[in-house]
């Protein structure tokens, strides 16, 4: 008997669960409880059919690339295989999950990240544009968005150099390049494309296309950010690392978690409105050197991941498999649900007091960022399971 | 005896060019007058030894990852090649660059625009901003740019569907979607990265990072772009579709044609000051249904390819073999030096006449527009051969 086969509703990584990852060693692999299956010697040993996507496969992308009714039946035969006996005897095939090392689960093709959190949109105008409304016209008519740089996105357990930039502040007559002095996060969830697509994806074709879901921290300079986002937007402040988490958490094992969509008023373009709209309720927590100090909550976000999708390919722009994108930072209404730490400070104004009794406004060579979730998973309001997404986490150091 | 054993200057493929491609048969060669050699196959053959990096190969990419002195040996291989004897007899090898079919040279990694014409610039502020200084604080400060979508980079000659999106006139009180009302083009010279780096490439290691440059034509939804670019910037305005050019001009072949750049006021921070501050004469020609509207001169541009390559990496990111960044529009002084049609027809107010005596501001359904240039090569001022970059073009199609 193995400690899976009778999943546990504590554990975050039970058979409901079942998200993916790659290894440093060249294969990919699917994690139960505290070990992950070589899903690549798996299938060479007949265990599980993926059409040969997971054999000698050293990232996701050729499972991902399958589609729907692969990720269907192959998820099935996970549940079989974890619930029945056939891997008694098999334990060549399972890893401890201390002790492996992962890689970047797939290889990212275009990286997209929305800005669609009402309260971060709100927080971040307040900040940026104090003169200006707080949400501009087109923002609760389209989910603003913009592509970032695919290259720079790491796994989580990256280290991150601090970024150097030019910054420049209001009382300064010009800018100065050197190291960001106010080195920032994003907590965000990040949508995974499978299925390409010839062209626009509508907005209720979501799940043909998205296999599962990532964290992703957004790390920002805020000063660079600031300096030259005018007028084409955020590109140093960002470019330089995406972190993301190393477990791709397949939608199927988010549908407990499945909830209503904020209501959207003005009512949104024919090209946006869902015959079905949801979301999901995905509890994030970040911590700064271990204190816990935000909960985003993720299901308040405005515009869904349909949406996101169907509006970054309604100008005919197609997807890829790899493709990835993000919700944008997810804040709620109170300083303790932000998901960035200018708003968790505002602006520095309010630094944050961690555990070990220092205080922090924005990140300091040597800190180290740790951002969490789960999402509700099988099971009644009393004993529902719990999904996990793991974490996504990063120490800055000093640029050499 | 071959028509390149005596270069004419009249060639601009002659053999001080040697623009490489890929072909939509899967194999990778380079252009000799009006013939393009298989590389692959004369590797194999034992004609040319770039490590293995042309043999089987569909894309450029493993050329690219040689570095500097694979491409600088096997320029001069080529170069005796196409002078000497050893292609006698070799036919097989050659083949006609018409009826042969061109695609994407390089799989594109990530994708930056920038936005370095000073006219441009001031042109698309007036314009878009016409309440706002013409040029904002940062812009002799730093080549600012953005990401842009990788995925839909195309090879010339592909169709353009006409892409949809929100757009909203001033005067309606909620945007529409539907096509775009007014496409344009941008005419930009793109740089090709070879050799990666792991974090930043010194302004003056530019050509130990880039191969060659290709013909950029960054079409662009005006309308979309608009309504949706604030606060963080183009998107769907310009994700559609971006065409390059099938050849790959080596830097090498651009010698002959460097010249002074313009001189930078205020004076650029350190990382941006170039040892030897240079540029290169390319000259535009934009035909818009075979009618030469504009001619826009590269060699003024304010930002050097050196220095934009710079900045992108400036703040850590990395550079990969594949990256494709573009000077943003080029445009001089005069109208007729414009390398967008929003310039040249001044929002349309100045509506352009074509040959057949139509008229036009932004771009019809059926329109084609093709976009060549040529560099000066080697020889004296008065009998200088010329390089060809050869053309992108595209026909803007209805949207199925």
């Amino acid at each position: 008997m193995t400690a899976w086969t009778e999943p546990s509703v504590d554990d975050p990584f039970g058979v409901h669960n079942l998200p993916l990852c790659a290894t440093r060693d060249g294969w990919v692999g699917v994690r139960i409880g505290d070990l992950i299956l070589n899903l690549g010697a798996a299938e060479e040993g007949g265990l599980v059919d993926a059409g040969g996507a997971f054999t000698r496969a050293s990232t996701l992308n050729r499972f991902l690339a399958a589609g729907r009714p692969t990720w269907t039946r192959v998820r099935a035969q996970l549940t079989d295989l974890f619930t029945g006996p056939r891997l008694a005897g098999k334990a060549e095939l399972l890893h401890p999950v201390d002790g492996t090392a992962l890689a970047l689960p797939f290889e990212v093709a275009d990286y997209v990240d929305f800005y669609s959190s009402e309260h971060h949109a709100n927080n971040l105008s307040r900040l940026f544009r104090p003169d200006s409304p707080s949400l501009l016209p087109n923002w609760k008519e389209l989910p603003v968005g913009y592509h970032g740089r695919a290259g720079t996105v790491v796994v989580s357990g990256t280290d991150i150099p601090r970024p150097h930039g030019q910054r420049k502040a209001p009382d300064e007559e010009r800018p100065g390049y050197g190291p960001s002095r106010r080195l920032d996060i994003e907590a965000e969830l990040g949508f995974v494309v499978g299925t390409p697509s010839s062209g626009p994806i509508d907005v209720d074709d979501f799940r043909e296309h998205v296999f599962g879901a990532v964290l992703v921290n957004d790390w920002s300079a805020r000063d660079i950010q600031a300096w030259e986002y005018q007028p084409l937007g955020p590109f140093l402040g960002k470019s330089f690392a995406t972190s993301i988490s190393p477990w791709v958490v397949p939608l199927d094992a988010l549908e407990p978690a499945r909830t209503e969509a904020p209501v959207q008023h003005p009512p949104v373009l024919d090209y946006l409105r869902e015959a079905e709209r949801y979301t999901y309720i995905i509890r994030f927590e970040v911590f700064w050197n271990g204190t816990l100090v935000a909960q985003p909550p993720y299901e308040g976000v405005y515009w869904t991941p349909a949406q996101q999708l169907a509006h970054l390919t309604a100008n005919g722009a197609w997807a890829r498999t790899g493709d990835l994108y993000a919700s944008g930072t997810i804040s709620g209404p109170t300083p303790e649900q932000t998901g960035s730490f200018i708003e968790r400070t505002w602006n520095g104004a309010q630094p944050v007091r961690l555990d070990d009794g220092t205080t922090r406004s924005f990140l300091l060579d040597g800190d180290t960022v740790t951002i969490s979730a789960t999402a509700r998973g099988p099971g009644g309001p009393a004993d529902a399971a719990m999904i996990g997404f793991g974490e996504v986490r990063g120490t800055v150091v000093t640029r050499v």
